[in-house]
């Protein structure tokens, strides 16, 4: 049984848990309390209703968001700061995804990299933006295989960032998204097989871990083919109320047309559950850091814009950041890149709606 | 195939093994032995039959035995030596229970941590007292996610301990049980999912293991609920033979009165297979290191010590060490703590009989 | 999505993946590609037709082949040149097979391991030998416990290995073999279960592995029994085409007459799939290294290899080394063992037809 370490937290609690706080220390805790009630926006729980987020208030909200990226290599290159969440409210955004890498989590330190978050979380709320925390994998989560190194993860470990995640978080409601996985995909078997019911399978394990933990996050559940493909929801969607599901429908994942293919591929799903276009982007073939399959034009920023406000689709665009592509701007006085003007076009007339 | 190494073990045996063993090392190994068998007491061979556990000569046996610590924190405090088993000895234990924590195994070193067992084993069977030898986590091993970090371990290394345990006391006697893990639980869905069929499965490798290995030691299984529940044997027992089912049933655990509910919860077990009560105990609530679901008062105690004596059923106190809690006394002289003069009359009594 | 490092991969292609290679780089390649191709012999590219293996044009080949030690080893003992080489095919080698043992694989370092790799398959392609590459692990990968810590890896080091191995070999024909796991045994229980439907998900999935990763090397499946026992292949193969069967027939596995009972073990797979005996090998009693299950005599040898060349079976001999066992000569200058000069003559008259 018990420890001496461990009488302080009486996890196995079955009864109710006997537990006596001197009155300094309450009164202690009233006063800090009320210090960080004054200086923080508290935003409104989120929730899912239907096939929408919806406020305490019963208010319907579609995100237009960008991709921080990594905030471990945001704060080594001096630019996490209240500045960098500013500039990303000044373009439009009402979202900010946060790319954790697993070995970014690894090497700072559990800990430490929670302090980093926390400021991140933070500056979004006092801005009035709400977060997303992703766990920022791409491969074949069932065999522990990753598309290159500094996507490794292994199960156990996705399972405790989650759970450290929703126990840490759980009174927070800035945070209103945990994608669970970013981008699953088995890379055409190179990294072996996994059907979608062994997916759904990890995905419900990782849900039932966040709430047992008290989490009332929003977890944010993605298919095959890195992250671009839902269509076995539709006969086989997640066991678990209250998620939404996820789609990264980069330009060159189909040819033009899009839109019917983009509905049957995904878009179906928005009619029944809330739907977040957690990557969209584009770079012209001569840009720094053009590649498949993010290769396209303004003619792609038109569509899936488009779709998405028909639709009520929330997206993020990727990526707030000068160096990992599609960038949106090219220097750190955030100059736009063609997708960085566009897009904050299009965000700042969302904004103002 | 083999290298140099392995010539000397020839495991790949699939008809008869040939051996050769000088005359000078058969005769130095028959004094050695001999020696041996002149200094320790030989306990017999305990087994299962029906719901009772038997001696060689057929002698039921229902233990009253006590909880040390870890081996590895006794050692390092000065306390792992033969006057602590006297003094367990002199409260009236006939089974001592050795509770062998995951990272103070990986520490210590497998070697090394061997030592001190065969040091408490010996002092044990020297003075008549049956030995548990317990895989101290607490979690949920399917998923490999534990209550703390003192309970980390793999699948992986469980099944090597006991390939190791197994091995290693094949000929020991006064080993008589194997507690394959100490307390599985989700916690709630914390550490997500166990169906009992996955423990099941997890157990019945362990044995499979155990018994391919050479051991006659008895294993001994827990269910969920940090080892209280055991309601799944009635339709769905483990698969082996010569088994025994554990409960740790503190106070706390249910409301009384107790006994109808330890009855329709564990208690049934009693009646077609042994069972093992390997950790029980109370303290009050002003006790150094109270803490859920341990408070309680010698109402507990006599209520679950009569329903061990009623039912056959063998138990082992929780914890006898000065730090742990519920603590059985309070400082190096043995001084009792309200449970440790509860139990040491209550099992003094037993072992006059 | 992308950071920098990957730009150069554009690994997620999803469409036809948009290249630009400078001609200066283009001229280059080829040159360099010209130069290759006059140092090095090409064989052809092997592949399975019914139950042959079979050269682009059509021939049928069947292998009488050597096992090297690990090439870590060699190169340790400086041996891992060419005249090891050349001395195999001296001795009639069509045929070599490299044991790659996972902690050698680990501590080496994947790099330096393919450099040793690279090196070997050179020289075996230069004398119009191929080559297999072993896993040489020992034990129930399915648990991932093993026969002694020589042996130990994982399921994802395992799938990883072959991820490595056959994006490497992809366009080199001279390894013609990849043997997915050495010797797959549960040790009689001692490392616990692992059925045919278990270890058949395993090997499919690696095959699934080697063949997205784009090689068209023949994988070599064992069964258990340390590779010896193939029955359940008759009522439920390996799911893929294009693969070959392993057995390892020491002596001591059955008692002579072995015809019969090889037939019924093994042998019957060789009527619809290529077999290859990836080790043979024998020792008298009193020779150095002589150890269960190999201990036998010429009678052995004239047994298998008759047996072999009726039903137009490869075999490789253990090993060509004079440390391991059953060694095959004694001496770096290449003095024959008994088992050395019974195969040396055999393979010597095979490679004269
Ligand atoms: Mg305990
Ligand atoms: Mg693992
Ligand atoms: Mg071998
Ligand atoms: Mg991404
Ligand atoms: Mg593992």
């Amino acid at each position: 049984m018990a420890h001496p370490i461990q009488l302080l937290s009486a996890k196995r609690t079955t009864g109710p848990a006997i537990k006596f706080m001197p009155l300094k220390l309450f009164i202690l805790l009233f006063v800090a309390f009320q210090a960080l009630a004054q200086t923080t926006h508290r935003l409104s729980q989120l929730r899912v209703q239907g096939n929408k987020f919806v406020t305490a208030d019963g208010k319907t909200l579609v995100f237009r968001g960008l991709n921080a990226s990594d905030p471990d290599k945001l704060d080594k290159s001096g630019h996490w700061d209240k500045s960098y969440f500013e500039e990303m409210k000044r373009w439009g955004a009402t979202l900010v995804r946060f790319p954790v890498h697993p070995p970014a989590w690894r090497r700072r330190g559990q800990q430490q990299y929670l302090e980093l978050l926390d400021k991140g979380v933070a500056w979004a709320g006092e801005l009035g933006m709400y977060v997303v925390i992703d766990w920022h994998s791409i491969g074949n989560l069932k065999n522990e295989m990753y598309q290159s190194p500094i996507y490794e993860t292994t199960q156990k470990e996705t399972f405790e960032f989650w759970r450290t995640m929703s126990d840490h978080y759980k009174d927070n409601p800035t945070v209103a998204f945990f994608e669970l996985f970013n981008e699953p995909t088995v890379m055409g078997g190179k990294l072996g097989t996994c059907s979608w019911a062994e997916w759904k399978k990890l995905m419900e394990e990782t849900i039932t871990i966040i709430r047992a933990n008290g989490s009332k996050t929003i977890p944010l559940v993605a298919g095959f083919n890195w992250a671009y493909d839902l269509k076995d929801v539709a006969q086989n969607p997640i066991q678990a109320e209250g998620i939404a599901y996820v789609s990264h429908p980069y330009p060159m994942k189909r040819d033009k047309p899009w839109e019917a293919k983009w509905t049957a591929d995904w878009g179906f799903v928005a009619q029944k559950y809330p739907l977040v276009l957690t990557e969209i982007g584009f770079s012209a073939a001569d840009e720094k850091g053009a590649h498949v399959p993010v290769i396209s034009d303004e003619s792609y920023g038109d569509a899936i814009t488009r779709y998405c406000d028909t639709h009520g689709i929330s997206y993020i665009v990727w990526v707030f950041d000068p160096q990992w592509a599609p960038m949106m701007f090219t220097d750190w006085n955030y100059t736009p890149t063609r997708q960085g003007q566009f897009f904050k076009n299009v965000m700042q007339q969302a904004a103002k709606h």
